[in-house]
């Protein structure tokens, strides 16, 4: 079968030869009797690279924050975040079966909530019979929409947080992506926050698990959470070979999927019909507008497919075309030609 | 004693001469048995009064609509409703603890959501597997603000609600204020929605208790339910029998609670330094501002209280004032001399 | 109408004339403000009955055990109890749902669990990852079969429970019955638990309402969640006016329906194809199998219908008839001869 | 490093030579997409393998079981099973939060219920206000006290089940020990339960993994909770790769383990002081008590692993020792030969 080039997210990289081998050969043992070395390592280098005490393998992204915010909360806590973000959104109302909390979602622009309003809306027990107290504020960066949050930002929620004894918790399922258009260390993102969960898969090729990392004690009862929640693998080492390769030579190749994504959105921009949403092009994401398509979204998805270009439909009017490891420039080149056809 | 002047809200109502014999002789049973007639006269008087099929008494508005929300909804699913609304506000964090709901709280303006805006973040699960469903929008009405909201805004909400297979919920717990202000029976603001809580007690005088009404087939679930949660009451006819009071004699005369606000109102108006909100001047609060005061908002309570008048602080920089069945417009004139020497 | 003898259970008791005059005087407030002097009268009064540093006043037993449970333990904790009691009987699960807790129900023997098996089911958290923590035993007193349990047993449990740093709640509908049968103070077996809740229903005739008692700080935890789960009430004195009756005045008559219950098992055994179950008649009910009868369950209950007294059909092959304040020695007889009538 | 023979549990298999081959030239796509042609695969011939329409690939043996209860049951139900079963003793309380049911835990003999005490125990909403409804039974085969339960008593438990319309779950972790020991094909025990629980990982040999079998509805369902819970991975055909393996080349080879656990018995049984369960000897576990032993517990395994034997410590007195694909005959005489050494 001849090259398909697949821009529907960067969730869907495959390994790369690389980390095909280091799998072949990697040391395991039993993680849930925490024997496995490979693991180990990948959970030390996790923790250390982002500038936490300690880590967690978990299988997912959403098993990851869901694990955040069950081990940060009481039941019936409140939790401020973006009213878009990737807790909210997609992680099929998660919080309320497993937290068991209260969402206090916000509206949020490029990403960012306003921050007197959540400084306002902060609640304590203790204050009033009527009130649940707020525990934990969840941010994201980068953001699901395609933009990166500042670092003053980050700070001033931070800041709020500690003031009033709350948490943070970061969505990092891109967070490396962050750090590559900040040109900063993911460390000083990381700062910001008491946890913070990133992807080993999407821009880092890892077949499958992400990592939570905050401080050991958190680390530690979010061990215990994860076996409840049927996370606890056992020759995990695998997927930690590969992890390592994710984090030691994945991250620092970022730029180059972001490039591609700029260079996408330029030549896009050649076609009358398209407009490209620019506020949020900041990471490997291109979202656009199709306007006088005389194609419905599912028929312009065929379209695409029959040339070998996987596409997801519209979402509210956009679509979203995703650069990643798999994806050059010659193929950007063959992606923009078959728009111009198709259009 | 001599007289106290409660303002802090009209939950502080005793119940009226009346009342207490009507308790008195109250012929009662064992309502978990379904034995009680008075229960059972109530509930069949109050269904009736709103226009729904069938109706259950609960033991607080709280009880009442968290019961709503959990007959209505399936653990995770979401729940839209405006962000200062009693259900997000001041109960607990409940639904995320006893339903397991998602709230989508939005901003609202004078109880009011954007309706655009509602139909945007409705769902369903069958759409896409990283979302929950949207089952039911909690509308509130009078709001808590002290406005009430049109019915033009009910209906639109409403049929949504019908378009996109939800259930509406209403949070009356003021119904009859709402009722009041907009000159209609209750049943024209009832006919907008799925289920409806309202409350015995606070205007309407009775010491304890609300009714869920809707249709029958939710009555039923809602009984084996509010078991669950503990509502299952004995005798729970001597509540009854002050319940058929409030409905039949009390909900007649809130006009003049409304008047009396209105009265006090204009009164506090003559005082400098205190700002009226008359945009939430619906029902029988009065919320304003006191600027320049040299008081602690304990320090103000205090010197009311020393004066025998009861007042909460304020709560986000306004007082809030409420009339009710034992406050006349002598009291009126006393707090407003009383406010007069203190500021 | 002529007078019914109701003998489904003590739950059906209406509240004496001293009572309905009590409640028709009773000084209220607002309890959710705690400022109904009446129910704070009651909660003291309850506390230092049983010995206990505060108590709370919930709308039924059923609430006051799922409080109890959701303020004890964290969510997926371990509660050991008898397979057969209230709380796994007839709350309709709740413990799964209000406090999320794992029920471990072990086989009983008149109201008893084996105490070497409790002993070697608890277990701790820190253990073993794989294992939840038991954080709670509940025990029952009197026993929902209408046996006591003696103080040996409790007290053998609680010293369990101290040297595991478990709590143990009772679960005391009927408390005063279970002391009037042991002869001893309320006190004596409440001493051997953390928590207890005891009705002022059933056979103390109030209408409505029952007592949670623990240490300050629980008590004081337990009024938050009574908040969220909708038992905070207005003008709750009128049943706190019955209720401090029920403690005051009804407490020490209970040994009169233990005695007409069992004049009435005596009665009922002259009938022959009547076994009484003499294990278990030591409070005010008296459980007993019809051999031969040719009637079918409801045909009996129809049939005592027809003559004024009301039954429940036999569970489990087993009729109960309970006594209480509205049944006398004539009553008894009475029921005995409509029984030879019918079988 | 010299080899380590690990006798703690068969969880601690390591892959095949060919198992890491088949991983590395693995066929993946992105599952969340239900992209990937190996989970594909697997999830197919798996679901054949059992003879049930419809399969799932899950991390791990206990996502399995609680997405099993989460998907068949409402929140509140009851759910039968034994008191040993490794769903209460050995799930961290999970069924308490994510499927929040109430457990009916009864005691076992050689892995099975009483089925008349089942039958009893089973109780229907409708029944009564005060009741849940059981909606589920879980049974487990092989039982993880060693022992297989015989098809008579599944045919007997699935029967009673079918006709009070509740759905059975198989926790078959060791589902193919099971079927060796019973000398019938995996279908043969399936066909008695409407899903069942199956790992890939343990005497199977895959690092990861286990399989949830039944209806396509069911299935369905269970995918998007799956994702709820965390575990939609993305190229997962890395550990259906391996998976598969289990399956076509490692379910027949079991029986060799189950000789080495009856050859290791045997051996331990000439050592005077060890006395072997054969009553739980049916599978490739051996437990063992062993008398006058002059070390602790974790001095008995501190001297083990410095033999080069990883020994879990006893647990309420009794030694495991599992047999497995890394354990061979002559491993055995070595543990045996150390044993005698030690005691």
């Amino acid at each position: 079968m001849s090259k398909i080039i697949d821009l529907r997210s960067d969730t869907v990289t495959e390994p790369t030869e690389k980390m095909r081998e280091a799998m072949f050969k990697a040391t395991v043992g039993d993680d849930v009797y925490e024997d496995d070395p490979t693991i180990k390592e990948l959970e030390k280098y996790a923790a250390t690279m982002v500038g936490k005490e300690a880590a967690i393998f978990v299988p997912s992204g959403t098993f990851g924050n869901q694990l955040a915010i069950f081990t940060h909360c009481k039941r019936g806590d409140e939790v401020i975040l973006g009213e878009d973000c990737h807790i909210v959104a997609h992680e099929v109302g998660a919080a309320a079966v497993i937290a068991g909390v209260q969402l206090r979602a916000l509206e949020t622009k490029r990403g960012k909530m306003d921050v007197s309003k959540v400084t306002s809306i902060i609640r304590s027990e203790q204050e009033d019979i009527h009130f649940p107290g707020t525990s934990l504020i969840c941010l994201e960066n980068a953001y699901s929409n395609g933009s990166v949050v500042d670092l003053e930002y980050m700070k001033s929620i931070y800041n709020i947080a500690e003031k009033r004894n709350l948490k943070v918790h970061l969505d990092g399922a891109r967070l490396f992506n962050a750090a590559t258009y900040l040109q900063v260390d993911a460390k000083d993102i990381v700062k910001y926050c008491d946890s913070v969960m990133f992807c080993l898969s999407k821009g880092l090729c890892s077949p499958i698990g992400s990592i939570l990392a905050g401080s050991k004690e958190f680390i530690e009862k979010a061990r215990k959470k994860r076996k409840l929640m049927g996370g606890g693998l056992r020759q995990g080492g695998f997927l930690a070979a590969a992890g390592l390769i994710s984090l030691k030579e994945m991250t620092g190749r970022l730029s180059e999927d972001h490039h591609n994504a700029r260079y996408l959105a330029s030549r896009l921009e050649e076609i009358s019909g398209i407009t490209v949403d620019k506020d949020n092009l900041d990471i490997n994401m291109v979202f656009f507008k199709i306007e006088n398509c005389n194609k419905s979204s599912n028929e312009l998805c065929d379209a695409f497919l029959s040339k070998g270009i996987k596409t997801n439909p519209p979402e509210a009017g956009k679509m979203r075309f995703v650069t990643h490891y798999w994806v050059n420039k010659e193929d950007i080149d063959y992606v923009v030609n078959v728009m111009k056809e198709l259009i």
